[in-house]
């Protein structure tokens, strides 16, 4: 038999797919479950972006541009600028979600054998990335205690080497729910300047921000334009996580010349998705009112009743949808499984996701859940409810 | 300011990007430029396709599953089937485009440092692809004389090394159209049992056979089926190339496990194009036909009018939609710049993709062009009258 790539080997399975074959399980034998982990918001895709596909008059449906339909980046540079990020359609490459966004910045930035530091935790599909590039990802810790907040800049420092390409934040993040400050953003741009690196900020739930709390991007850091990367997607924005759709922007001219060399070999991002994207973004304002609104009302209900259950501890997110959930349990991986195996509430149960997989460092959060809060209130306090009487009847 | 990478700075251009600026100029000068550059088709993607995308009742654009919609897989494997390719739904991840299956199929099988034997001129994003992957490609001749046949196994066998993880081919090919024949493909397959070694066909112009010759999947090798390695498309097949719908397909349960990591790290393929890539399977043969028939019509007319120029070689394609020929000209880059700056015949002129970028060696090809039959009969004839002129007026 030919040999397996040692990288493909080193391949990291995703968090919650150990638990799908208990989850099916569970299923089978009739039990309702209450899925909080995964990031598949329920809400409604924008009317506009649906409607413009179904009235799409194409007769030969061909490649795009390979930066994405200009009237796009076009309309996307208004959009940014509307939300106080000046860039121009030359910075903006479309991309096939924020993923490959994701993995056309790592390949243009590092080499196999080089490094990434990340705060962990992390979503977890960095490390995918991290691997089939090759990249080692050299985690700093933030802590639940802290909520998640950005760790000391000198724990950055001690951890910079020659390998050293890049460093990744998510803003806000998945799986804290955490928004950086203003002032957390210039400590990054202060040391990406100092070290020569690029600061890659996946901003995917950038319009996710609560509380009166205001997104500081990357790119409004206007001492940092060769090295601010920003990652963007229309998943979570426009609950069109299936069109698969997302964007590299960044002022620094190389790099975009060298992301686009990435975006040539693969052809182009997908004709319909842009379509529905460019329409996407005459949603009117409202629509957003209306799901901060939801997000902000369950995330309440959701960290209330977690806060009330004894043992349970919670950083209250100030944006995108998770939060991280210390529980009274040494092994959340076999908690979660437990959950699906062998316990319900009335024939119901909940699918948690387990945090350790969104540390790269061994043994750390070994106690902690994600929880994604894309459930209707109902739901999520049913949720609350089948959680604490688990945990009461668990046993470690 | 930061670095780029070694990897992103070795990345390949396209062959006809640096033509680009030109044709750019000549169309500001007013000047039609018939395009025969490009594999786009101009014919109309099935109607039945389109339909049922504008059809759609989607209300939540969701993820689909990371490995594609089962019920596309089901009714691909079918579709399979009744090609005389006996696989499973299990045997087949949906890719973002056969670009993507290319990625995932590299990912799996080779890590940086690593080779993969491909025969010259291929599909020239095969380099971006190892590029990215920091695998080397080591190319093998094939030669217009003999038509690109497949060259002799010893050449192969020359070059392989501890390095060497898989042999690429892409049948029908891009840009020879030559088509392996059955004892071509048994002779591949013997050649990686005996090196243990993968071999990854890009069968992405399967349908695409002429003359009553027929395609020889390697996927009806039964005896590699732990080596057979196939790429597919919908972009070619169903004039889809905007849809970015591909897969990957072997009956190595290992290799497919490996690929599957790389395709959840993605999340999923785009989910209007699998609606509109299911649909276009019940595309009536009848369509097929008429395709083939117009293309094979377009193939005799654009090689009967370059075998009329004195000076001009051509192998016959029996496959695809393109061919390789030899132009009475020392650079092919030269005189297609030329083509675009310099030259029209009424007002009209021609693009084609200098053939160089095709080959992994240096100084092979370069008297070759690309041409690719994608226009209809009476352009065709025109670009070749133009062709003629140009040569008579070119000065070397
Ligand atoms: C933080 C973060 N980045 C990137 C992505 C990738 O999303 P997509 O490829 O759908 O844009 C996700 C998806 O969940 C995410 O949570
Ligand atoms: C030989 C070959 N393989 C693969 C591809 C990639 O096509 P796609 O990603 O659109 O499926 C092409 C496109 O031109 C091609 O010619």
């Amino acid at each position: 038999m030919p040999a397996i790539s040692k990288k493909g080997l080193a391949m990291p399975q995703s968090p919650i797919r150990k638990l799908v074959p208990f989850a099916e399980g569970a299923k089978a034998r009739g039990i309702k479950i209450h899925q909080l982990n995964i990031g598949q918001p329920d809400i409604k895709t924008p009317q506009v972006a649906l409607d413009a596909v179904k009235n799409n008059d194409l007769e030969v449906l061909a490649y795009s541009h390979s930066a994405g339909f200009q009237s796009y980046r076009d309309k996307l540079a208004s959009y940014y600028s509307n939300h106080g990020i000046d860039v121009s359609p030359e910075d903006i490459i479309i991309s096939t979600g924020g993923s490959e966004a994701l993995l056309f910045a790592m390949g243009s930035v590092t080499d196999p054998g080089d490094e990434i530091i990340i705060p962990e935790p992390f979503y977890a599909n960095y490390n995918g990335f991290a691997t089939a590039s090759g990249v080692k990802v050299v985690p700093v810790i933030s802590t639940l205690e802290e909520g998640f907040a950005l760790p000391p800049i000198s724990d950055f420092e001690k951890l910079i080497s020659d390998k050293t390409k890049a460093i990744v934040i998510c803003n806000p993040g998945n799986p804290t729910g955490y928004l950086y400050s203003e002032d957390e953003i210039r400590q990054l741009a202060e040391l990406v300047k100092k070290h020569d690196l690029f600061l890659i900020a996946d901003e995917v739930y950038r319009e996710f921000a609560y509380d009166g709390h205001k997104h500081h991007s990357v790119m409004k850091q206007r001492d940092i334009d060769d090295h601010a990367i920003m990652i963007d997607s229309v998943s979570k924005r426009f609950s069109m996580c299936g069109a698969r759709i997302g964007c590299i922007v960044s002022r620094n001219k190389e790099l975009m010349s060298t992301a686009m060399k990435f975006a040539q070999a693969r052809l182009s991002p997908p004709t319909f998705a842009q379509i529905a994207s460019e329409a996407a973004l005459d949603t009117p304002q409202s629509y957003f009112d209306d799901v901060i609104e939801e997000y902000v009302s369950r995330r309440n209900t959701l960290v209330a009743g977690l806060e009330a259950i004894p043992g349970v501890k919670v950083a209250k997110p100030k944006g995108a949808f998770y939060c991280i959930a210390e529980l009274p349990v040494k092994n959340a991986d076999a908690f979660a499984q437990w959950l699906l195996e062998s316990f319900d509430l009335d024939g119901k149960t909940i699918m948690v996701a387990p945090a350790a997989g969104f540390y790269s460092s061994d043994n750390v959060g070994l106690n902690q859940v994600r929880i994604a809060y894309v459930l209707e209130e109902n739901h999520l306090k049913e949720a609350v409810t089948i959680l604490k009487a688990a945990l009461e009847q668990y046993q470690d």
